[in-house]
């Protein structure tokens, strides 16, 4: 009976001829899948390099330095952008989409930076473009939240987004190295952007935020609008506090709607609880948890750096642009949609070597506090507007980690009266 | 700049009206839910069910017992087929389909027995036929199959497919409740089918593997194709030591390429690993991995039993009509693709009230050897086609668990000489 089926009456597919911007880890890992994926009949024409001296390990023939050399060649039809440098990256790929072609790009920093004229470009130009690589690399995020989730349905999405840092903590959390040691040695294995304070600082993880932000709710914002940080400050002491209390600490991105019109997003460092599943994501790995009404929690797990899981996800983007697939955008297209807020309260645990540099007056409510010489913290409930407003947390010998709660209830919290924390003593 | 996109350049969607076949915990659940959806603009304009007298949570006049008045209305365009009796489903949705009408089910059992005949029914008539909700409810695995993987990276998908059966097991393991007592809990939750053999023999997850196994490698296969099991066989003595050797014991459906043409598949209890992300998938969750040569492994985990979670599957299936979404089954058309075999080798652990009851000389290789009174086990190779063949295996008394290594390469021990073990004494 299978004999019977005509093989062609599946959905035409297009002939895909590539023009390749990069060749670095994730380049020649493209290259490396495609070389194992005969049956996607997708091959490289060209690619586009900075340098042309550096030894390669294919032919020469195949490189230039000339971008127009891609871009004018109305027989590429597809656009794969793997660069560094985002700046150059999105001449590229604004380039591209003008032309017509199909872009696809992992440059997470370039897409938060350029979202809404990006978006511009594909509906102006009819022109598909892709990139599931730039948010948790190989997990299939994006195209899940355009496809499967209806807005109405999601409350939120969380994880951890960036492998880098994750491994950094995984390394001192498991193995007991050193903050300096175990990224050198993320830097050594490829997972860490070749600017290390893009992982650290939380750069990184704050632009996936944004992209996430996008297709989970419709939402567009850049990393300036909402509060993040990454995982510099964390010390020794606050990791032995953790792990006294069976905790972990995770770098967390989080998007969460409030109400029904105010959505909350942030990049902070978190403890996590032993059984929650965002503490089972080790090393590389990126795991995201979605909330919906309905379909209750999902949670995704799988690796969110390294050349070939990049290229993993770059490749099934090459994949669906046979099917002339491309992202709708329907979410931000809906006439109502949750807004940005910075209306809200965090739980937060802030340490510090000297406890005058811990803002105390910045605090609703202190809940805990711990006064022994260079191990001094403090817990408790802050608005999400002085965090955004003030940096004294993310001063040198600052730690802030957010606490499992990560958004109080307003109401809550507004009918706090200060008095009673200065009748206490306590501010 | 937000405001000057043109709402109406997204893809055209289509109004939706729904004829509904069963209002069972999922039919209510779906009604539920579309209440709480309008922004999808799906409405049900009947509901079929086959008996009237009950008492119902919404108005007398949406329900019918004629499937004519649904199939023959030509203002619905979707049926949506959400009852127990799977050869009344199949009437069903083969009519609609005949009647080139969208179709949405969560018929596992009607789906596996009537694959290659439904997937040429959607050729014949143009028309689609999703069915997210039968396999893990509400974890997206059918459309990331479709859309995310391709077949020749893919190696191996797996996972905790049935809720009820994992419920039934947590609650022996982390509770120390009874088989019996598990079971009528999961069926009091409404997690367990109306015929509790479904979950406990294995069908239900058989069927959810023969749909995978489609979706995933293009393979399609009944049940009575692969080797599979329930849990109603497992022993007290079973789950201490699994607790003693710090693993637990999970229903484990498995596909897995064998090499590049060769597919096994199985569904058995299987010991696993604390580490495992199985591990960690408890109550009526489910949690599916997926291997590939370079995305490496993904782990998906969500609910997958209960009204809501299931319900929240079939709208996910109704929004993507509105976008005229369907299955390609690129992987089924496919040239070349993966046949399935029995040609491999499985280890497992065989426990019984009576040494006797395990068929030693099936084995090629005996490693462990327990006998004490009524606690007697074996741990072994095993080819799958003595497993497939023969039942002594499955009789009452006789327990039979993967180990961790689900399968054995087949070179490794089609040399052994069965000789050794006669000297040994063992068979």
């Amino acid at each position: 009976m299978s004999t019977t089926i005509n093989q062609a009456a599946t959905t035409s597919s297009k002939a895909l001829t590539l023009g390749l911007f990069g060749f670095g880890v994730v380049g020649k890992g493209l290259y490396d899948v495609l070389q194992s994926t005969p049956a996607l009949q997708a091959s490289i024409k060209k690619i586009c390099i900075k340098n042309t001296d550096k030894k390669r390990a294919i032919a020469q023939e195949h490189f230039t330095t000339d971008a127009n050399e891609l871009l004018n060649d109305d027989s590429i039809n597809v656009i794969v952008e793997l660069i560094d440098d985002a700046d150059a990256a999105y001449i590229i790929v604004k380039a591209a989409l003008q032309k017509g072609k199909a872009v696809v790009s992992a440059n997470k920093k370039m897409i938060a930076a350029h979202f809404e004229e990006l978006l511009h470009l594909q509906q102006e130009n009819n022109a598909a473009f892709l990139y599931e690589a730039s948010c948790c690399a190989s997990i299939p995020i994006i195209r899940n939240l355009e496809e499967y989730y209806d807005n109405d349905l999601l409350s939120s999405v969380k994880g951890i987004v960036n492998g880098s840092t994750n491994y950094i903590l995984t390394k001192i959390f498991n193995d007991g190295l050193s903050f300096k040691d175990a990224l050198l040695e993320a830097q050594q294995l490829g997972f860490a952007e070749s600017n290390p304070s893009l992982d650290i600082d939380g750069h990184d993880a704050a632009n996936k935020l944004s992209i996430l932000l996008a297709h989970a709710f419709g939402s567009i914002a850049k990393p300036s609008q909402f509060i993040y940080n990454g995982i510099s400050a964390i010390k020794k002491t606050d990791a032995d506090l953790a792990q006294q209390k069976h905790l972990k600490i995770k770098l967390v991105a989080t998007a969460q709607k409030i109400n029904d019109t105010q959505l909350a997003a942030f990049v902070l460092p978190q403890f996590v609880e032993e059984q929650d599943d965002l503490a089972n994501v080790s090393y590389e790995f990126n795991g995201l948890i979605t909330e919906s009404s309905f379909a209750d929690k999902h949670f995704f797990k799988g690796k969110g750096a390294g050349a070939y899981p990049t290229a993993a996800a770059v490749l099934s983007d090459v994949a669906a642009l046979r099917y002339q697939y491309k992202y709708e955008y329907r979410k931000y297209l809906q006439a109502s949609k949750p807004e940005l807020t910075l209306d809200y309260y965090l739980k937060v645990f802030v340490s510090a070597d000297d406890l005058n540099k811990i803002e105390k007056d910045e605090f609703e409510w202190i809940e805990e506090w711990h006064n022994e010489a260079s191990n001094n913290w403090v817990v408790g409930i802050i608005h999400a507007t002085k965090l955004q407003e003030n940096d004294w947390w993310k001063q040198p010998g600052v730690s802030l980690i957010l606490n499992q709660q990560p958004i109080v209830n307003n109401v809550e919290y507004k009918k706090i009266n200060k008095r009673s924390l200065q009748l206490a003593g306590i501010v």
